[in-house]
């Protein structure tokens, strides 16, 4: 066990490695450009292994957007610990959910989703991971803001919050939006914490 | 000039449709599958008579996005009138910016913005376009909903609005989110008009 250890180091190395050049080079490259040799190139991997590991260029890319995601939201979940309480703390949830809307893997997604959307095959394949991507991120969501999500309004008003950062991810795509960004996301987590609080404690008919 | 006045009009529907088949094309087929050929095909016209109005594939791509818009935000101002007035006026805004970023113009302008990600001469097209259809929207959402924009508050509200907007409509892409959808727009719309109605009458202090 000791003697193959530095060997199961390595290769989970460039595992992590592959997959992780995969998402950027979809995020750069669009789904055309993100080829197995192209992403075997950037990697400083050969194709053969890779194709050992992912036989098709689909099998790589849904690969890698599974692991990075998991990846990124058991990060997140991780870092659940260091969120602010009171007051401050639904505009720091949103913020960290609108960083995740506009990061390399909304950008690499993006382009797959873009591309199924023309491609039945593809769209086949990808639509259960968006499903699966959407209900990780509400019940992540639901978690941090320690909303009750058995709530109606409640529940939809995260909802709003995700697609709203899901808006603000795509208008991130072909110039830096940071700016404005900040605005809205600050305003919308003063309308969100004030609603969320409202149904926590609803004012009592006079 | 009577002489000619029909075949001006010909050539004028003509024109119409050839814009319009190019704006479906890019939403089923995607940026790559919308070539000239397949247009000039879809059309019925020649490829001929497209290039010399059109000269490169770019061209008539962009052509397309602004004809349409332009068209497509004029009869959003002449719908106005039907608007209904009082409180049930915001959902109603709400509901028909929805049904923007939901409908064929948006998802053929996703295919040319997601594939401008990937390639630098077609972003630098496409940014003053986003730039300018985002301005436009954001006024129209405005004036529809009879908001002061003056107002940073109600701004970034309506900003907030047309974000959630466009993440409702990524969210349509691949699969029939209309259930979800109506959902989330009619809780938003009566957050939105609680708000806006608290900016245009402040609660005075006691």
């Amino acid at each position: 066990m000791t003697i193959r250890e530095p060997q199961q180091e390595r290769s989970r190395a460039t595992h992590q490695r592959l997959l992780e050049t995969t998402i950027e080079c979809l995020a750069q490259h669009g789904w055309a450009g993100t080829t197995v040799g192209v992403v075997a190139q950037r990697a400083g991997v050969s194709r053969g292994a890779i194709q050992h590991h992912f036989p098709t260029r689909e099998d790589l890319i849904t690969s890698a957007l599974e692991f990075i995601f998991d990846q990124r939201m058991a990060e997140v979940r991780a870092a659940a610990a260091d969120l602010p309480e009171g007051a401050e703390r639904v505009e720091a949830v949103v913020i960290r959910l609108v960083d995740y809307f506009t990061g390399v893997l909304f950008k690499a997604a993006l382009q797959v989703w873009t591309a199924a959307a023309a491609d039945p095959a593809l769209k086949e394949r990808v639509v259960p991971l968006e499903l699966r991507f959407g209900r990780t991120v509400h019940t992540i969501a639901t978690e941090l803001l320690g909303a009750d999500d058995s709530d109606p309004d409640t529940h939809r008003l995260v909802q709003a919050t995700l697609d709203m950062a899901r808006g603000l991810g795509l208008a991130d795509v072909l110039t830096d939006d940071s700016r404005r960004r900040s605005q809205i996301v600050a305003t919308w987590a003063q309308h969100l914490s004030t609603a969320l609080t409202r149904v926590r404690a609803p004012v009592e008919a006079p």
